[in-house]
């Protein structure tokens, strides 16, 4: 590691947190953590687990049964067949980004990844001593990266693309996509699906990198959609010629992932459960984008995911400085977007609505109040 | 990675795992971790946490009652003081070795460590592509790191030790300890004291590095004499200027351990509990070493840990065939040496006692059949 490591840098909206979480009474739009639970289902089979006594270790690739309830998930959802010993359960989405960028970059290979983009990319890079490569993603490209880019491009091991985003709530376009993966599979990079936020689609429809390649690396996990990340329970599908390699480096970085979560996991695939969810989140996000689209500038409208990218400019070029008055001043917590990157990261702000209506609405009134409208 | 991460190599012992599974009426001897349950305590707590909805995240450096359990656990059995904000709780004591080896190793700082011990050290130096520097501890040094090894060295990050120890089941000498100690901080070299089988140990008391100073990194978690191996948590020791570095690589590479599993390990030190575990692994030891002593030379007598590490050059030199052949001829798993470095590993084999004593006497009888005793 030595010199990259000292390059990870501590999420902002970590330091907005734990000073929001010393006041008293604040309106929480910062935090990235859906607030609904799983379904009794996932909690039945949790306990059911624990009763059982499954404390211990599970194969490093993972409960059978759930791989195979994966594999039957991408059947049933997207149309796309998976063996399920291609899909490997790690510790969270976390987890199998460490694992998938140990194998794909180094000193020589770069990872590609877009700006502005989910912070932990570019700090897994520095983790393993490989210097990100930074490309522009904001409003000049629609939120997307560009093929062209990707074909530009030189000494890259593997491109990361998100959709629905995190910051933006935006969806590629399947074209895109599709485009983005020829051209990396004909310059030998590693396409990373980042599918995290799939399920929570309001526009449009999601699509997994899957059905454009079976060598494509789709990254998913539990934490969101399916409202479980405390479980540390995510997944990952390879390609069949790279599980063994993942599974000797989890054997050693990681064992496995919690056993009980696992069996818990298996009763996730709740239809009804997981819809309602989504229905939730499309409520919030209807509200807040209406209520905010005439209070900041939204050019980014979000499709997905549960957060909204707002470009604070006609009032500053101060994201953070805005951040830090609006908690201390109305005690709301937004993230500031310097935590995303650098593209014109220093006049957005990044909302979550992972709140109830009610407290929503309650922010959005603190806010016209602290704007003076 | 690029180079060094090709030479992680899987454990041989689980293609023997695999193996033996797929074999009916096996005698697992050869199984790292322990048949018996945590404290009814703990599946309670685990319960509980479950049923109360513990789904969110914990901090990155865990839940703070966990935290401070174990700062009152230190005190109480090492007698030391330690601050809670010096603990930090890992995915396991993987996620333990990984956060502290990125932060003392790298290309110019390497991982010094002992030959034989546990694979994963040197493999998780091969992730962080630090070449590790392996030092022999077997029969020649009464199976301990000498100080000397470590003053000699050059160009090291960090050392680390484990007492007792996997594979051999050797407690370090109290001199030793200290001497290793003192010598590595002399040289700038922090000292990681793998301390995950303390607690299981029967001849002789086992000392915590802090003991002997306040900068020992000491790692330990809840896998081994806590009975807990599927939970994943562990946790770390840091000195306290490096617990805001630790933080931020967690946030980064984790996010957290399992959330519900966190609330369970709070009620895992309950020392009736534990002292039951230790007693039954004792008796344990005290069969197989003594049915093991005429049939093999073991001249590492067995203090702690749960192995045996036995030298079998009367019958031959080939430990991984001898393994190969008793599990196809008699059913019984065994795991080579090699395994464990290259330090007389080709004519060692480690037995674990972590089955109930009729099933290690059944092997036993096995064992001198196969051998024609």
């Amino acid at each position: 590691m030595g010199r990259l490591i000292e390059r990870i840098t501590p999420f902002v909206v970590m330091d907005i947190l734990s000073r929001a979480r010393r006041m008293p009474g604040v309106i929480h739009m910062e935090v990235g953590e859906p607030d609904l639970p799983p379904s009794d289902r996932v909690r039945e089979a949790y306990m059911k687990a624990v009763r059982d006594g499954r404390f211990f270790y599970t194969p490093a690739t993972g409960l059978t049964e759930l791989r195979e309830r994966i594999a039957d998930y991408y059947r049933r959802r997207y149309k796309v067949s998976v063996h399920p010993q291609r899909v490997i359960i790690t510790p969270g989405t976390s987890g199998a980004f460490l694992v998938a960028l140990s194998m794909f970059t180094d000193r020589d290979r770069r990872l590609l990844l877009p700006d502005p983009s989910y912070p932990c990319y570019r700090n897994l890079a520095y983790f393993l001593d490989s210097e990100p490569l930074v490309i522009p993603a904001g409003r000049e490209t629609d939120y997307e990266i560009t093929p062209e880019a990707v074909r530009e491009t030189e000494g890259v091991g593997a491109v990361i693309v998100s959709s629905p985003s995190n910051p933006t709530g935006r969806l590629y376009r399947r074209e895109t996509l599709r485009e983005l993966i020829t051209v990396s599979e004909q310059k030998g990079v590693h396409f990373i699906s980042d599918e995290i936020y799939h399920g929570l689609v309001y526009e449009g429809k999601e699509e997994t990198a899957l059905r454009f390649s079976d060598d494509a690396v789709v990254i998913n996990g539990f934490s969101k959609y399916f409202c479980m990340p405390g479980f540390r329970v995510g997944w990952m599908i390879l390609p069949g010629q790279l599980v063994r390699k993942a599974e000797i480096v989890i054997q050693n970085i990681f064992i496995a992932a919690n056993t009980p979560a696992q069996y818990a996991a298996v009763e996730a695939f709740d239809e009804g459960h997981l819809e309602g969810v989504r229905k939730t989140f499309r409520e919030r996000r209807d509200f807040l984008y209406s209520a905010l689209k005439g209070v900041f500038e939204i050019d980014a409208v979000p499709e997905g995911a549960f957060y909204i990218w707002a470009d604070i400019s006609r009032y500053t070029g101060d994201a953070a400085g805005f951040c830090r008055r609006l908690l201390e001043e109305k005690a709301v917590a937004v993230t500031p977007g310097m935590d995303f990157g650098s593209n014109e990261t220093a006049h957005h702000i990044r909302f979550a609505y992972t709140r109830g209506l009610s407290e929503l609405e309650e922010g959005v009134r603190r806010i016209r109040e602290f704007l003076g409208l």
